[in-house]
Formats: structure tokens, C-alpha cells, sequence
């Protein structure tokens, strides 16, 4: 691997205390290209433009995909990735399913290990504090020709996190617009899945929502995914979450939180979550709570459903009594060292990179 | 509009007899940026990388939508879009549902007018010849967040284009993969169509079909497109098409068809085109043609369909026989100035940019 150092780092500028989330970026950043059927030299160097002409295939045909994920610092400024080797194999599901070459595991792994040990100083500590690492791999090819790509890059890029999200949210029950058809793309991390939720997401923030619950496109009647989000809903004491399908993207965190539910010994239904059913529970009072979890929020808790023209507020529950926020606390300990890590979650980031390598 | 004329203008290598569609670029494009909620100066600039970071928006969450329409050069040298408006209206179409902010017309026509003329030189002339004309609009703040992007680029790329697909194909009636869901983004010129088809139409080659007719994602019971293309099925004399909704692009080439279509007095119906209707006439002997039209090919004609485990070899029929070829002809006529104009399609790019300006 090529590492070329930035000249001109600008973490000393950078208020940790005090930045924006997702335009503040680490000082490096890792490529590696794809061509002639082939992966090349895996590269660090200083974050930054790259030439593109805007005949660019991964902006013509939207040949791209992505992960997040995040690195956590310990108390003792250990850092820890969390179950990366999921991201790693999402990656390759997605592209796959995109028809993009597949991503080596070493070339994810090592990139990953050594662009976070090498920016370790910028991952801001303390309670909800994080580094989040996006892997992308898009198209470079220059060809106006709707067919799959012979030249990618595959990039690592990273700015620190807060968790944002934190208040309750409204959101809004799709009765209209859908995320995924059958036979298409829901489950990958395609670039184009999130563009397509925006102008929807847009509506309905109109109407006052943070976000849409998307539905089947057929007729709205199943819960799919909560913004970009996959969503649980507790019926008494029994949670509920869809099954994953190609229409619906397999979640490190959904995934997560029921082996952490399961742990605890809540029941964990995973199947149809029929709107009705839920709509109806919500009548009966036996309607809990409903939310969403993801890597960037970890868990966003629901205060009320908007459906068709009613509004459903849900029940106000203490930290203790929301299995929400149990279950979050449960993630958030294990990620950041705070806790035991039964299932070997966690993973260290070790120091390799010398000081002045 | 700012124009920066290439120092090193690579038209006098250029062999117009015998170049590669798609990756040979007109010596200019055009751009323009949208930040701070408004267009900035249009610029026709030497064509050529521009830099984005790969936290590039429009790589990241796929808002990126394009156009793709044709220049003609007649016997004289004079040079012709083809219902430029079309492409115009169709793209804010587009905007609109990628959440993308709209073009002004102003922008987009000049931009294109200004830029053809000035590369007119580019044009192939002759027997389907062509400038193929890529306008397209991407994200491009660098931003990590999944929501809607504060800054863009409008740009006009253009390649010389000979007609491909000339041979009748054979293709695969999807009875898996979709393109489109109801509620989502099929009638737009979306970036993440395109990469999402690639997949599945690798499949369908796998097993010795050019392209895919796609059908709804619910019971693939219904025509939709084929490959990146509207689909007409002609039974006796009668053809038909799917009416256009939120599933299926709004083809000029379809619109241009139906018209020519009725001017001949040939029937069309524009409505629920069934599978099972395809092949239970093709079993009684009606079914005559199955056709794919499009900007980039003006018609493709299918020999044969992939029905399940069947293959519907369908009857070969002579220029004038065929409802594909003669609406072809008449639409290419009008196209590059062989025949009158009678519905007011072609659109003369004036000479306005001097030698040396
Ligand atoms: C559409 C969608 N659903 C669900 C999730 C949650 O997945 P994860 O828990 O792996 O972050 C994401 C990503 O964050 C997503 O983009
Ligand atoms: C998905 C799709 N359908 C149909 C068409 C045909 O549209 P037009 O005739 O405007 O080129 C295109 C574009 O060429 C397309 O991308």
C-alpha cells in the first residue's frame, strides 16, 4: 500500500468539541482502482478532489454503492471498529447486485485498518462520539454508453459523529411512494435507492414528518424500512421487525439488536409486520413503541405514525421501560468498550502507523 | 455565457468514418453550478476531468439524472435537434422527483444550441450518422449525510454516435428482476435505473438474450420497457403500447412512433399490454412484430422472445412489411431534413459562433 502523508494536516484545527457533522473530513483518505479487470496499488493520501469528467459512468448510470459504519475511542483512546467484516460483506452484496467487480477483503480490511490507525486523533471521544467511515465504490469509466463499467474506484472517507437524532420523531407511514420494487435493488446500498427517498422524505416533512416508514409498493399494507433505517415495532412485550428480502437492506444494527433483544430474553418476531396490524394494536392500546435503527443513529425513537389522515402518538416510556433505548444502550456499551462483548464484536484498530513513518 | 475555447482542439485527428461511439468526446462541453439556491454563470469550456472528492453527493446518494438526444448534419451541413422541448421538460421531470432543483429553460437550450454549434464540426454526416448529445445534472456537494444536496453541476457532454443494434435481437420477458416499483422512480431519467438493470440484463445474456422486456415487479404480468427503450407489440395490424405512469419513461422516440403510426392510419393502442395476450398471439399466429425505440437506436427489432422456457421465434418480415422499419424510416426522414417536417419535430441549430470569436 502507497501512503502518501498529507503536507498540510488540518487536525490542528479541528475543534473537536465543536464541528459539523459530514463536511468536516479526516486528513486522509484511501483509493484503490479498478481496470483491465483487475484491482491496482491500494493508496493512502491526503483527502481531496480527484478528475472526473462529467461523462463519469458512476454519475450517468449511478454504478455506485456504499457503507457506514464507525470507529469508537475507548476511555483509554483505543479504538474499535464495530462488526466490520458485515460491512465488508454487504459491500460485495451490493455490488454484486449493481454488477460491479467485487472488492477484495483484503484491499476493504487493510485500507479500513491503516487509514483509521493513520487519522486515529481525529475520532472524537465521549458519549455518542464517533468516527464515521464511509467506503464507496462508484464507476470512472467515461463512456456514454448504458452498460456496466470497466474502470471503478473504490474510496475510504471519514468525518468524525456526533449522534444526531436524538428527539423523539414523527413520522410518516407511506401510502404512496415506496423505496423498492420486487426483483430490484432495496437490499443493496445503491447510491440511486437514496436519491429516489428524498423527494418523498421531502413531502412529507411538509407535513411535518421526519421521515417515512416505506411500505410495499404493491398496496403499503407491509412495514419495509423507516427512512434509512430498518424499523422495530413492540406489541406488548414482543418485538416486531420485517424479514429481510431484496427489498429490504440486512442492517449490522437491525441485526444487532435482536441478538441483544434475544439476550435479554424479549421475544423477537421477524416477519410481515402488517400496517393493520400495528394500526390496530395502537387502537387496543397494546401498541408500545415503534423505531428505527441504523449505524448513523443508532436507534431513532418514534413519538407518533401518521396514517392516512390520523395521527398516532405513541406512549411516553422512561429509558428503563423503552426497549428502544435499553437495547441502544445495550449496542452503545459494547461498541465503546463499556461493556463485556459476548458475541466478539468489537474490533481493536491497532497502532502500526509510527509517527513518522 | 463565459466560452473558453480549447487551445488544443482535437477535431483534426478526429476520423469521421471511423471512431468508437460513446468515449470519443466533442472537443467542449458544457457547465453550469447550482449552489446557494441559484444557477451561476454558464460556461462552455475545453471538455475534460473537473474535481470531486468521492464524497461527491452524486456518487454517494445517486441524485443524477440525464438526458439523451441526437444532432443531425443534412446534405447541406445544416444541423438538427430533434424536439429539443421534449428532452427540456423531461428532465425537470426528472429534478422534480430526485428532489433536484430545476433547469431553467434559458440554460439548458442555450447551453445546448451554443455548444452544438460551436462543435457542429463534430457531426458525422450520412445513413444513420449522428451527435449523440448527453445532457446531465449531478449532486456535487461533499457531504456524508443522506439528504438532499445544496450544490450541483449541469453539464452537456456529446460523443459522435453511428446507429448500433442493427441486427434483430433476441430478448427475455423478466419473469424476476423489475426496473421500476410503483411509487418510485421508473418514469425518470435517474442514474440508478440504469446501474440497477445491468445485473439482470447480464443475466439475459448468459443465456443468449440482448436485452430484457421488463414487466411489473408484481406478477410480471405486464410489459413495461425493453433494455433502456419504450416497447411496441404489433398483432395483425394493430399495435400496442404501454400507456406511460410512474413505472415507465415518457419515450420522445415512443411519442414520435405513435404519431407517425396514426398519420399512416395504422391503429394504436395505448393501454395494458398482457404477456400472457403476447404469447397466446403469437400462438394463434397474430403476433406480426415486437420492437424496442429509443433515442440511441430509433428502433430495435426483436427476432425472438424469452418467455419462461419458452422461445417465441417471431416472423421475419420484409422493410416495407414491417409496421418497426417503415416508422423508422419515416421518423429518421423527418430527422435528418429527407422529408417535410409536418408536425414541427426538427429544430435548426443556427450558425451564430464566429471562426475566431
Ligand atoms: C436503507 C437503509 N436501511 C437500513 C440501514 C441500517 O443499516 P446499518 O444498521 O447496517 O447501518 C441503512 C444504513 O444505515 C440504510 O441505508
Ligand atoms: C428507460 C428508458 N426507456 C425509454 C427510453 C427511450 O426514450 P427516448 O425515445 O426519449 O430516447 C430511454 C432513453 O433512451 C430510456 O432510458
Amino acid at each position: 500500500m502507497i501512503i502518501q502523508k498529507s503536507a498540510n494536516p488540518r487536525i490542528s484545527n479541528f475543534d473537536l468539541e465543536n464541528f459539523s457533522f459530514g463536511n468536516t473530513f479526516i486528513d486522509h483518505m484511501f483509493i484503490c482502482e479498478y481496470e483491465d479487470g483487475k484491482w491496482g496499488e491500494p493508496k493512502i493520501m491526503p483527502y481531496g478532489p480527484i478528475g472526473f469528467s462529467p461523462a463519469m459512468m458512476g454519475v450517468n448510470y449511478g454504478q455506485a454503492c456504499f457503507e457506514g459504519m464507525k470507529a469508537y475511542k475507548d476511555e483509554n483512546d483505543d479504538v474499535f471498529l464495530f462488526r466490520p467484516e458485515k460491512n465488508f460483506s454487504r459491500i460485495n452484496k451490493s455490488t454484486s447486485r449493481l454488477a460491479m467487480p467485487e472488492i477484495p477483503k483484503d484491499i476493504f480490511m487493510e485500507g479500513l485498518k491503516t487509514l483509521i490507525d493513520l487519522d486515529r486523533d481525529w475520532i472524537p471521544k465521549g458519549e455518542g462520539m464517533s468516527l464515521y467511515i464511509r467506503p464507496v465504490i462508484f464507476a470512472t469509466e467515461e463512456v456514454l454508453k448504458a452498460r456496466i463499467s470497466n474502470k471503478y474506484m473504490f474510496a475510504i472517507v471519514a468525518t468524525p459523529a456526533k449522534s444526531y437524532y436524538a428527539e423523539p420523531v414523527s413520522v410518516k407511514i407511506s401510502d404512496h411512494y415506496s423505496r423498492a420494487a420486487n426483483g430490484g435493488v432495496g437490499f443493496a446500498k445503491a447510491a440511486g435507492n437514496y436519491a429516489a427517498s428524498f423527494y418523498p422524505t421531502k413531502l412529507a416533512n411538509e407535513e411535518g414528518f421526519e421521515q417515512v416508514i416505506w411500505t410495499d409498493d404493491i398496496a403499503h399494507e407491509y412495514f419495509e424500512e423507516s427512512g434509512t433505517m430498518n424499523v422495530f415495532v413492540r406489541i406488548n412485550d414482543t418485538i416486531y421487525t420485517p424479514k429481510t428480502s431484496d427489498k429490504i437492506l440486512d442492517g449490522v444494527t437491525r441485526d444487532s439488536f435482536i441478538k441483544l433483544a434475544e439476550k435479554r430474553g424479549i421475544e423477537v418476531v421477524i416477519g410481515d409486520v402488517r400496517v393493520k396490524d400495528v394500526v390496530e394494536a395502537f387502537d387496543n392500546g397494546t401498541l408500545k413503541e415503534v423505531w428505527g435503527v441504523g449505524t448513523a443513529v443508532v436507534t431513532s425513537v418514534f413519538k407518533s405514525l401518521g396514517y392516512q389522515d390520523r395521527l398516532l402518538t405513541l406512549p411516553v416510556l422512561s429509558d428503563e421501560e423503552s426497549f428502544a433505548l435499553s437495547l441502544k444502550k445495550d449496542l452503545t456499551d459494547i461498541q465503546t468498550n463499556k461493556a463485556e462483548d459476548p458475541f466478539g464484536w468489537r474490533f481493536k484498530v491497532e497502532r502500526k502507523i509510527l509517527e513518522k513513518a
